[in-house]
């Protein structure tokens, strides 16, 4: 198939060199012409404008936004000024699905049909394959199978699910049409939230590691610190770099986002080149909004996502009012670093 | 009644002070003999060593123990070398109540009596009162009244609980026997679980007060960050210390923690000098062990404590290594704290 | 001044009373001429219609809203139609503070003046007098002076906080200004989900002296279930009605929650009257959606509302789930209550 | 090499035959005979007492324990009195780390090596290899290797972490020494403390796609409950059989936790088959009494645990105590579900 990418930052490049190896014939736009020269350099065809992006492709056309959710919005209004009825747009960035909702209403009475695909893959895409989580009309999102099915990982990518009947949808293939406008995003969402969740137990369960051998380091004995009752138990030193390798083989907690873990403390156990200012894009936060909507109890996701709010100095006004406020009752003033040593 | 007082810090001299005013006569001693000498100067009997402690007290002894929980097991044992059957030792500090249940079993073959005494009240304790959670046996404990009704707030400090009957035990002059040896600092430890539940839910509403004008700092537009999507409903600027005010008369949320907070902002709503670095002294991580050990959720108070892990600087590695899967997964530097403006 | 109530539930009929009993004339409103026949008994002017609710109003008219929130926009567009220029229309109830931000534009080219009002106090209010969180003009705010510093409890409800100047506004006594329109709920939001977190901290901390004696309890011994570690120190008795009661005078938890905690233990410790299932009235969402919206941390009060949420039988898929993913692993069934005994 | 199993349950039973199929000798022992006749059936040497068994095993004895934790103790002290220095002692089952450096303590004297094996991998261990996470002595570890290599699932069971330099350790075969005793314990704690937040950040999103129709349900609109904001959001009926299979591959949330649940729903997407009473064993509770003493922030771990619990009804007391409160002060009664539809 043809297929237009609007966007070709570290995502929407990777999507269309998977797409022409797997045959399909790409056209090309970005705001940085050196991002186009290099696809046009790999086979695409290139364009300057929009207007010649959109002159380049054959109606109905087929039209895939890589763009940050921000922009979405911008650049489908100066986008859809140039289509026709038929023409298909694709969202497949991180969109909001509310956002999806609102545009295919919006363009439904101009016949332009629009899709929203949530994506996860990342970097890795490229060779791995994408997920691809879908929302939009059933015979346009169908219409669409050829271009998922290449980005998309396929079947043997992991072991079937046993007992699953053959043939039985698009899913097991890395590709689902999750159900109506939206539906595609609102489920990157989700996946997203769970996400945080895991990337968080992890995280976690490694700190406690790295501090099993706190019972070597002194610990302060005034009233303001508790003394570690227990020290003689706190005295492993782990290699953490080890223990993410021997987890990846045979254990429940084996998963992508471990093996990951397991690459980065290789070269590196200590992350002393990170400063632990842990950034969120979004559907972690929306996840949380919609479970909250729906009276859904995500102790876990929300936890997640509190600790990157804290790491990125969030909770610094609240944990200057406790401190004030232990002044007020105890007369304690705070303790600094060093004095904890 | 005739006390003797063994650790004269800011509780221990306050409680001193207080029974003093209440009648009662006061043996002291302290490390610092300048300790002692103020409280001499006071109307208190000083001494000078232990030895010279116990030999000023009339048998069967009354001793209060106000130290550190750390140093608790030290001086008990110096101390109890000194003393005789029948005697009455109280540890009113924040000891752990299962140190209270060994000491009392290790004493009671020496017929010396042990009570354990969770006091709460901080520095408002000497006009205020102090409330006093007690472990031990019955009659000993019985036998301590006139000590504890001096020490504690009296009925009148609050209003009495509508159809409480009149003579109905001491809880409502503000002691209670709890229960055997460890049950007053067992009752002590879920009242300090309790209050930094209470202390966090304060700073977390407090927070997002002082954070309701969001809405006017731009944000970044980014793949990696998510734009607030309504920032024309977060332009309040609050002023948090009347706030904090108001809330003390006819509202749900009134109680002494909002009374010290209204007293902290009223000088200083940014708490500039403060830093936010909240220490904790042990009851509430000994709160959550026990609440494991019997199977109770606690997730609000355990939120509470690791805020303040978090503000101490615990989760570093945890973000770092957060950063650092995302880095393998979506190539996502991490941003720097100029960049999110 | 006049007044005029509509809504007379629980709240607004006390309102009146308050009112009256402070000087003020009100006419009432309800859908139940019950409701208002009770009050035109006890001296306020009834009225059997919205027009002859308006009739009777001199104008300019301060006109008073009790009323679900969910039920507000309808009876506000009744009402409305028969206001003129210069009218003040207060809505005292739970709104989302984006809604008094939508109606006050809405009303805004009618001359109309919309005023937000936060109402904390409960049905202890009319004789406590409530706590009011006002959003608004200001000079419309200040216009209404005499109703608020009636409704509310007067600065002799509580001590004066230490050093605050006499005369630095009306929060003092209980009512503040806190900013433009939405300013009010936007507080009153913020203010019960610090309610949440509170209740939970002192339910958390019940929970666990509740379940102090769990070490009485036998526990089975098979490869699902924990054997508890030390039953020893878990035989502890307590008298939760006693301890809530010592708290209330002289501890740092003392708050009127827990006022009402004491009251509510009395005369029922076990609680057998009540089933669990614990309600939410929207602003426990609101709030964690606002902390999310500006990147604040809230685990304590996200962890409130999705224990209220867990009560409502919210978690019963995620937990089926767990269930089935055990099973998958470890070909563990699930265990009956009957089994852990 | 010669193994002594003793413990012939789910895990023994199936490590036995693996170890068989690698070209071990095994002889076995479990209190239920025909437990030992089916292994006997399977080429193992069966003994029908403990003696027997020690006798039937060659000098210096290699005997794995795969016990009940609780059972431990009792078994091995009858064990090991029939054992010679020289012997090795390994314990597979799930015992505290505590309990292993208390142990190897006390067999250290009499010259009987002590190993602890935490060991994952549930019931598909035997075809899918178990990783091993072990503690104890560096030599005597290293005499086992033959043991682990073969119940371990090899390297080929995972594609090689990029750059990890071959022979680098056996981490990538599954089975790591850990540290001195203790150490393979508290590694496979902490495992099973990441495997309940992860689980539960599946759940948590499971349970918000399954609650994504929600807005098709009507909701009750009195002062006690929350409307829906925006219903028309919530109407997507989600296929989570699907969703959970489409996310096997490609995404970043892949994991064998995942392909388990895909199973699951396979054949029941809404697993009425299941109470949701989540059991737990122990680890995940040790995890987090860890990370306290240690000082290390595990909000998610612990929002996994008490999940559990709450699942178990252990919030029961808590919640009727927030609904007496709100009774207390809102004089709101109880909802019953019925009220809510």
């Amino acid at each position: 198939m043809q297929l237009g990418m609007i966007g070709l930052g570290r995502m929407g490049a990777n999507m269309v060199q998977r797409l022409m190896r797997g045959g399909h014939t790409c056209v090309v736009y970005d705001m940085q012409p050196a991002a186009v020269a290099e696809l046009a350099r790999q086979g695409a065809t290139g364009s300057d404008s929009l207007e010649d992006f959109v002159s380049r492709l054959a109606a109905p056309r087929v039209i895939w936004l890589m763009l940050p959710a921000a922009v979405v919005d911008q650049a489908l209004a100066k986008l859809t000024e140039l289509l026709d009825a038929g023409d298909i747009v694709i969202d497949g960035g991180n969109s909001h699905y509310r956002d999806d909702v609102r545009r295919g209403a919006a363009l439904q009475p101009r016949g332009i049909h629009y899709v929203d695909v949530g994506t996860s893959g990342g970097v890795a895409g490229l060779e791995r394959g994408y997920c691809l989580m879908i929302g939009g009309e059933k015979t346009v999102v169908e219409s669409l199978t050829p271009i998922f099915a290449t980005l998309a990982p396929g079947v043997s990518a992991a072991p079937r699910t046993p007992g699953r009947p053959p043939g039985r949808g698009t899913a097991e293939q890395g590709f689902l049409h999750c159900g109506p406008q939206g539906a595609g995003h609102f489920v990157k969402m989700i996946h997203n939230g769970i996400e945080y969740g895991l990337m968080a137990a992890y995280a976690e369960g490694m700190n406690i590691l790295q501090s099993a051998n706190a019972g070597k380091r002194s610990r302060a004995a005034d009233a303001e610190t508790a003394p570690m009752r227990n020290p003689e138990y706190y005295q492993y030193d782990f290699d953490l770099s080890e223990i993410a390798e021997v987890w990846r083989r045979g254990s429940v907690i084996g998963s992508w986002l471990l093996d990951l873990t397991a690459s980065a403390l290789l070269d590196n156990p200590q992350l002393e080149n990170y400063i632990g200012r842990v950034s969120d894009s979004g559907e972690g936060r929306w996840t949380i909004a919609a479970a909250i909507d729906v009276s859904v109890p995500v102790p876990v996701i929300s936890a997640a996502l509190y600790g990157r709010f804290e790491s990125q100095g969030e909770a610094d006004y609240a944990d200057r009012l406790l401190s004030a406020m232990r002044k007020q009752f105890g007369g304690h003033g705070e303790q600094r670093e060093s004095e904890d040593d």
